[in-house]
């Protein structure tokens, strides 16, 4: 089975954002064993998606466009799937309730050009779409699949991952290219491969390393012809990665660090806080992305300016005066302050110059202190990154996870 | 004049990376005034790849290729573009002297597969490559333009930028495209599309809205034969614009609410803490990505635990025991608590339930309350979102900006 993929976009076509959607898609795909042949981009133009549309229709089994649902002018995926499949376009009043209900929720005026929201061709299927106005289609005509998908991303990625992947597995049936990701922190992403790479050799099951942000993953992926025997063919792979990188796998397919650093907290009975300088909050905010993470952590001090590293977390004048509130002693106290104010078993904190100017002249953009206040005692390092703002930002954060992971592995 | 770009390489079609090097070509096109009319992704794989090229240079008069010019079996893109154009390839001896050269310097053992990239098609010129081994080629044939660059990032991207963007401007010698994005918030996208539909029926400039997460962009795009001739253009459609849209834009091109709102605060020499609940630091977090934020913004607490909701801020038992932590009462005494304890003009408070479950039951999952304490008194307003937890998260920081702008307007 084979399909293309259609982005419809202008202000994707022009480069304006990045295309990650069909990207997502094409994996999902190769999940489900269907082969996606061709990605194509096009811009708000119907002559152009409708020529398109029949042209990847006329090659493959299976189209999946993304973008274009939306009840404006310049959202036309859904008539253009309609021309191209010599279908009709029918107004479903379920649909229509449903969107005049979320309309009048959020307190937002009724414009009829939302109608447009609640059609969908003959042949068609409307997807839910819980996070938005716009549903998503599966057409099924003349022997031909066509699939719509929104284009925002909290929409596009539940519905693409949920329902449409689900229906891609009953449709396709037979072999199932299956992976699993072990996520590893701590170790580059050039360490990792020389570590692993007469694993990457085989090709049944492949293993490969994609760079994240501040971390690894290994993909490693089977072809079988159940999601079973693809597991059955993936576990000694992975016992044997296990078994080289060791504990510096800290997860398995969607795991975060900050989840996985949560969960081994949780299992131990312990909370941390946070002290947030230069992240002013961007810990803290990783940390409660995972649910239920109120059993562990308890919350923190965004201590941006100087006085309120004094009254919130109790960082002394001599100290601020002295060393400044970018220093190995502003770090220790700041941690010390998490900790002991915040009642917490561990006090993390982060004090720095994220840039792009230094304040005072005396300390390097990008240079961090992380101090980590423990049942035991404190202990503070420091590192210099390098990039912009919120690049060093969003590094500082993975690091002070990655380091309390290591304190909660005796490392 | 238009083009197609065409990416070549498995490793992009199955989504494995992102293709950020086909956004970049279509921003430089349109900068010289060239239309991307598509963009094509396909796998290495030689019939493709003909039966791509030929398709595209049916339609437009230029195709630039990006990927595949590199000395393994797997490299086709040089190959393809022969015989796409019913060229050959002929060896070029500076070429190869140059390679050998390179060879030699690095010391890697000389293989001849490495001949393949001192070819061309009879047609074309080579485009020296300062940062790897592959040239790039531009071939003018039949009236056809075809321009191939290679892959890696360091040497695709000063190319692209440097002779091919010359080449470019030389070849359609004048007209620019140029735009300028104005971005609203507190308006739904339909609404500002029904406010504005009157512009957006003209053609230069054009006038199209983009839906972004919680918030509104219109991008305004002229043709001229000079940046400062589309610019003046495009004047007064955002006068008009700022006519009917009024204080609802927020920003133009890349500034950000959270830029925008402390811009506001600084020039009226006023400050801002927050008090976060469910956000868990995400208004901090966005606050602090604005450089220089420390004039206005002093900190915040982040109270994700009922007893740092008492300790940090001063909620009242009474509240935390009777209406509880997601509550009017709780939002208003978390905003006046930021406000005094922090010592800032302005206290934001965001309290609510970002799910997957509701805690104690009786708070639906989005409900989110939002608590504004100013020198005037605490406003407390709430509000029910829909999504997952992090959209509702997300939701809730930019819903908090968004009032405490409208604040400062006098809204």
């Amino acid at each position: 089975m084979t399909a293309e993929i259609v982005s419809v976009g202008t202000e994707l076509l022009l480069g304006q954002i990045i295309d990650t959607h069909a990207p997502t898609m094409a994996r999902i795909l190769a999940d489900c064993g269907i082969s996606c042949t061709r990605r194509v981009t096009i811009g708000d133009n119907m002559e152009r998606l409708v020529a398109t549309l029949r042209d990847a229709l006329s090659r493959a089994d299976m189209v999946v466009t993304v973008g274009g649902l939306g009840p404006t002018q310049d959202d036309i995926t859904r008539d253009g799937i309609a021309v191209a499949l010599d279908d009709e376009l029918e107004l479903v009043p379920e649909l229509e309730e449903r969107l005049r209900e979320i309309f009048s929720v959020r307190k937002i005026k009724w414009v009829d050009s939302n109608l447009r929201q609640a059609t969908k061709p003959k042949s068609g299927t409307a997807i839910d779409n819980p996070n938005g106005t716009a549903p998503g289609l599966i057409c099924e005509k003349d022997g031909k699949i066509v699939i719509a998908l929104p284009g925002p991303k909290n929409e596009f990625n539940p519905m693409a991952d949920g329902p449409v992947r689900r229906y891609l597995e009953r449709v396709q049936g037979g072999q199932v290219i299956h992976s699993r990701t072990l996520r590893i922190c701590g170790i580059g992403e050039s360490a990792v491969e020389e570590m692993v790479k007469e694993l990457m050799q085989g090709s049944n099951p492949t293993v490969a390393p994609y760079a994240q942000p501040a971390e690894v993953h290994l993909r490693v992926t089977a072809r079988a012809a159940s999601r079973a025997e693809a597991d059955a063919l993936i576990d000694p792979v992975e016992e044997r990665l296990r078994t080289i990188l060791g504990s510096a796998i800290y997860g398995v397919n969607d795991t975060t660090l900050e989840a996985a650093t949560l969960e081994m907290l949780r299992e131990r009975g312990e909370k941390v806080a946070v002290a947030e300088s230069l992240t002013g909050g961007w810990l803290g905010m990783r940390l409660t992305s995972v649910a239920g993470s109120s059993e562990v952590f308890v919350g923190g001090a965004i201590t941006y300016t100087i006085p309120l590293k004094e009254s919130l977390l109790g960082v002394s004048k001599e100290i601020l005066d002295g060393p400044g509130p970018v220093s190995e002693e502003c770090a220790r106290a700041m941690a010390e302050g998490a900790r002991d104010r915040l009642g917490a078993t561990y006090g993390v904190s982060l004090t720095g110059n994220a840039g792009p100017t230094s304040d005072d002249g005396s300390t390097p953009v990008g240079l961090v202190y992380l101090g980590l206040a423990t049942p035991e005692g404190v202990e503070v390092e420091s590192v210099t990154f390098r990039g912009q703002r919120d690049d060093i930002r969003q590094r500082s954060t993975q690091w002070a996870l990655v380091k309390l992971r290591d304190k909660l592995l005796g490392r």
